[in-house]
C-alpha cells in the first residue's frame, strides 16, 4: 500500500497543470464603462497581471482564457498594444460562469490538474497557487479561504435577520484547484442556480473540498474602490 | 392615534444626539506598532477623521471618545500636535468592547439617540449617519449593512465546511444607532462572549434591529492594506 501511494504521488508530479482564467464580466457596450478586467493598473490591464501571476508560478503552466465572444477582438488589440506575448489559448464564454468554466474544461484532457481563477484577481500570491496545486495532488479539490473581518448577519425567511458568529465563516477566493477528471465529471451535472463557485459544483457530486489559507491581498476587483486598492497593493508588494 | 404619532415624531426631532466612538484596539507598547486609530492618513490620525465625520453630519452632536487609560496622554499630545480642537469627552475603556461601550453609555442621560461607532472607520458617509439616526427615531435600533462580495462558507461541527448562499448574508458596519434608554437597558445584561456588536447585545433582550444600507467605503481599518485603501479613498472622495 505504501508503495502504491508513493507511485501515485510520483505520477502526480508529472501531471500537466492548467489554469482556466474566467473573465466573463459585463458587456463592452458603446459608451459604457470598460470592464474591470481590461482596466489598466500599474501600467497594464488587470487581466495581464492575472495571467502573469500564473506564469510566475510555473512558466510551463497552460493557460485557457475564457472571454465572451464580443471581447475577443478588444483583448487581441490590447495584447498588441501592450506587446503582451505570454502564451494562452482563448475560449469563448457562456451565459453564466458555470457555462464559461465548462467551455474551458471541454478543451482539456482528463489527466492533470486544473486551477479555475477569476480574471479580476491579479493579486493572488505564488505561494497560494503553489499550495493549492500541491494540496490538489493529494486531495483532488482545494479552495483558498480567508477569515471574515466584519460582523456577519444572516437574513432569515421571516424577513428578519440574525447575528451569526463570523469565526465560523470563511470568505472564498480563487484559484480553486482540482484533478481535471474530477472537475470535468462535476461539470457534467445540469446547471443549478445554487452553484456559486467551482467548489459548490464539486460538492454537489458528494465530493469533499479541502480548504487552504488564501492571501488577503487577493481581492476580487469589482468596484472602483477595489481598482484603487489593487493599484496601491501592486505598487507596494 | 395619528396625532400622537406626529407628536412623538416632533419630540424625537428635539432629542439630543450622541456618538460613542470606540477606540480600544491594542496596547501602545514601547517599540510596538502604533495602533491603526492613531496612524496618520491624508495628513491626520485616523481617529480625527472619524470624529470629523460625525461633526460634518451635525456640529451639535456630542461625542464620547472611549480610549484605554494608557492611550489618553498620547491622544492629548496628538490633539496638541495637530491642533485638533473638535469638542469631545474622553471616557476610559474597559477590558472588552462591551465594557468600553458600557462605560461610554454610563455617562449619558436616558433621553436621546446614541450612535456607537468604530474609531477605525473614518470613511462613514454623512448620508449613512443621517439615515441611521432618522431610522432610529422610528424603530429604536438600526445598523448599516452591505452585501457580501466573496463566496462564503460555513465551518461545520464535523470539522468540514459547506457553501452558503452569500446573498442571504450581510456584512455589518457601524454606526449602530439606538434610542439611548433602549441601549442602556441592553447593556445592563451580564457580558456574554456571543456579543459581537451592539446589535447582538440589543437582540439578546428580545428587541429587533432594523437594517439600513451602509456605504462600501466605510471599511474597518485593521491591516496595513486597509490603511493604504483608506488613504486612497480619502484622497479620491
Amino acid at each position: 500500500m505504501q508503495k502504491t501511494g508513493k507511485m501515485q504521488t510520483d505520477n502526480c508530479l508529472q501531471l500537466p497543470k492548467y489554469a482556466i482564467i474566467v473573465a466573463g464580466g459585463k458587456g463592452l457596450r458603446m459608451g459604457g464603462e470598460i470592464p474591470k478586467q481590461f482596466r489598466p493598473i500599474s501600467g497594464h490591464p488587470v487581466l495581464m497581471h492575472t495571467l502573469e501571476a500564473f506564469y510566475r508560478y510555473d512558466p510551463e503552466i497552460r493557460i485557457i482564457l475564457v472571454l465572451p465572444e464580443e471581447h475577443q477582438n478588444y483583448w487581441n488589440d490590447l495584447c498588441l498594444q501592450y506587446r503582451f506575448t505570454l502564451k494562452h489559448r482563448v475560449v469563448t464564454g457562456g451565459p453564466t460562469r458555470f457555462h464559461s468554466v465548462k467551455n474551458g474544461l471541454d478543451t482539456l484532457p482528463d489527466n492533470g490538474l486544473v486551477a479555475v481563477h477569476d480574471g479580476v484577481r491579479p493579486l493572488v500570491s505564488e505561494k497560494v497557487i503553489d499550495n493549492a496545486f500541491e494540496e490538489a495532488k493529494r486531495s483532488g479539490a482545494v479552495i483558498p479561504v480567508i477569515e471574515v473581518t466584519d460582523s456577519l448577519r444572516e437574513l432569515t425567511s421571516d424577513g428578519k435577520s440574525k447575528s451569526v458568529p463570523r469565526n465560523l465563516y470563511r470568505s472564498v477566493q480563487t484559484p480553486q484547484v482540482f484533478k481535471t477528471a474530477l472537475l470535468k465529471e462535476a461539470y457534467n451535472q445540469p446547471f443549478c442556480d445554487c452553484f456559486t463557485d467551482d467548489a459548490s459544483v464539486v460538492e454537489a457530486t458528494g465530493k469533499e473540498v479541502k480548504l487552504i489559507k488564501g492571501n488577503a491581498e487577493n481581492i476580487k476587483i469589482t468596484t472602483p474602490k477595489d481598482l484603487l486598492l489593487a493599484e496601491m497593493l501592486l505598487s507596494h508588494v
